[in-house]
């Protein structure tokens, strides 16, 4: 520790994959809470894939981060100065302080957490916003049935593992995607899933078809690519398509995409399938968040639901890390201990 | 009138467009009802375009004709002789006889028309199976609210007609497409829509541009193609698409369609937009029925929607009728008069 913060702003707009250049990290002096203002020390950084659309200009769902500005992300942090009453020092909040290790706020936003109930990290992962947009996703989205088939993509991950132990909750059978053995087998032997698939495979699409012999009637789009290409001919009439994410895409360069022109078979699927595809962010649900906790939670100590971690020490781990999760190099939840948790 | 039946048979599968060759008319006897059997005289043969998807081989929600089976289709009908306790001699039914004159029907399926109600080709249009997928399309999809903006393509013709009535009785603007001056003036004056615009013009996308202020909240998708490609941009967050048709897609050689690939931007406008697109036919929503009788046949009565026919005469002019309808060569909901209509 020092006397000094840390933060880490965009340099650059990434061309296709992100690259360290693209980060900078820099050391300014602690700041000073004003009049209403707390002064948060950043515990823990969480590390997501919607962070690559806020790296690039463009229409999406939010502003994107501005050259020179700290990245944005959610954290967990603990108050250490407080000139507010609603917060005193001592106390554990959810933030969007983004990355960097001490940030002000005037409350506004702010969550207190209770570290006795769960440990804190959680407030960021399958309690928080990758476990509520698994949650949200399949209750109004994909809304699976006794004896469907879900399939999910980075099934080892923060959503995807989320989304496949709330199919099987359903009684549904989940097939997880991943990459590599070991995560497979953890999504299997750990998750409880009923089968997953490597997406490496390069019979990918021939493996799903023998991993779901009765078609899919809910696929959770959180990956994009080739495994929506393989998932695409397998749904079934009326099958549900929760669209939260793109991995796969977020990185394609600005501009045409080579041939085949794919859209019109999709559109086509779209009605003789009479599918739904439906794009949601987690704020869009945003009057779920109680059902959520409850449930979420609940099935947390039931052992229902279980999740995994993956830390990267420090917030100058923070963008190797990032550029990591865009390539599936995270196993588990990607976190950035940011520094220490004494809760 | 003579003492043969008439026929259309499917003579062969249609590559890329249909031409009067795919099809074979044919005279038979006319068949005798056996026991519990009624023998039907087809008054009113409906074209519509979901039979270019019959007449192909290929997944989709209904199993094509056979080669020389006779072609599917709706059919307003005289029960001509009745073996059948639940119908008599002079009932006109509903029925799905398809391209014939003459048909035999165990009474399943049919349903009686009460000619005093409303002219009973209306049973095939405005108050059968168009009118209830454009109720069903944007009661259950759509659901456009007041103030937002709905566009639908083949704006004149018996679905897109309804729907952009169905819009403004919501409150909503109604943005038309159709094909050429008068159907576009036909489209604003009689039926009401706000605009129409002319799918030939070559800045179609500019023109949506200017006619949508606001953007779109419901773009009704029954054609496809270019159209489409024009109404994705200009889709609001939010927006929902019911796809009932893709008439302009309907001959697309089975295959490869030439790139840039248009899929991934579809998906990304999926998410960044969380946009809804939802497939659907008419059967989907079958315990509507009552519901779209009701408040359309309200309509009709107050002059709320508006319909027009379009009739060819004779049994031998289905195929060219149906080879125009797919080109929109037709203005109204397109109707053979197999028989005379003496009810």
């Amino acid at each position: 520790m020092t006397n000094q913060a840390q933060r880490i702003v965009l340099a650059a707009r990434p061309v296709g994959e992100p690259k360290p250049t693209d980060f900078r990290l820099e050391s300014t002096a602690i700041p000073t809470p004003g009049p209403g203002q707390v002064l948060l020390r950043i515990i823990w950084l969480s590390l997501d894939p919607y962070m690559r659309g806020r790296m690039s200009e463009g229409p999406s769902y939010a502003a994107p981060v501005a050259i020179d500005a700290v990245m944005e992300g959610g954290t967990v942090a603990e108050v250490v100065q407080s000139n507010n009453d609603h917060f005193a020092k001592g106390d554990i909040v959810l933030s969007h302080s983004g990355w960097q290790s001490y940030a002000l706020s005037d409350g506004k936003g702010l969550r207190k957490i209770d570290p006795k109930l769960a440990p804190i990290s959680t407030a960021v992962g399958v309690l928080g916003m990758p476990g509520m947009t698994a949650y949200t996703g399949m209750h109004e989205i994909g809304k699976p049935k006794a004896g469907e088939t879900v399939v999910v993509a980075a099934a080892s991950g923060a959503v995807g593992s989320a989304v496949g132990q709330i199919a099987k909750i359903a009684g549904a059978r989940a097939v997880g995607i991943a990459g590599g053995a070991d995560k497979c087998a953890y999504v299997k032997d750990e998750l409880g899933f009923d089968e997953c698939l490597d997406h490496r495979d390069p019979d990918l699409a021939g493996k799903l078809k023998d991993a779901c012999p009765k078609g899919i009637d809910v696929y959770f789009e959180n990956v994009g690519g080739k495994v929506w290409d393989a998932v695409l001919p397998r749904l079934n009439p009326f099958a549900r398509v929760p669209v939260c994410g793109l991995i796969a895409d977020y990185n394609a360069l600005s501009g045409d995409v080579p041939g085949p022109n794919r859209a019109p078979a999709l559109m086509r699927a779209v009605l003789v399938k009479r599918l739904t595809l439906r794009g949601f962010i987690v704020s869009d649900f945003a009057s779920l968040h109680g059902a959520f906790l409850k449930d979420m939670s609940h099935w947390l100590r039931e052992g229902k639901v279980k999740h995994r971690e993956f830390v990267t020490e420090g917030l100058a781990s923070a963008p190797e890390a990032f550029i990591g999760l865009l390539k599936g190099a995270n196993f588990g939840k990607q976190l950035v201990r940011v520094g220490p948790d004494n809760s």
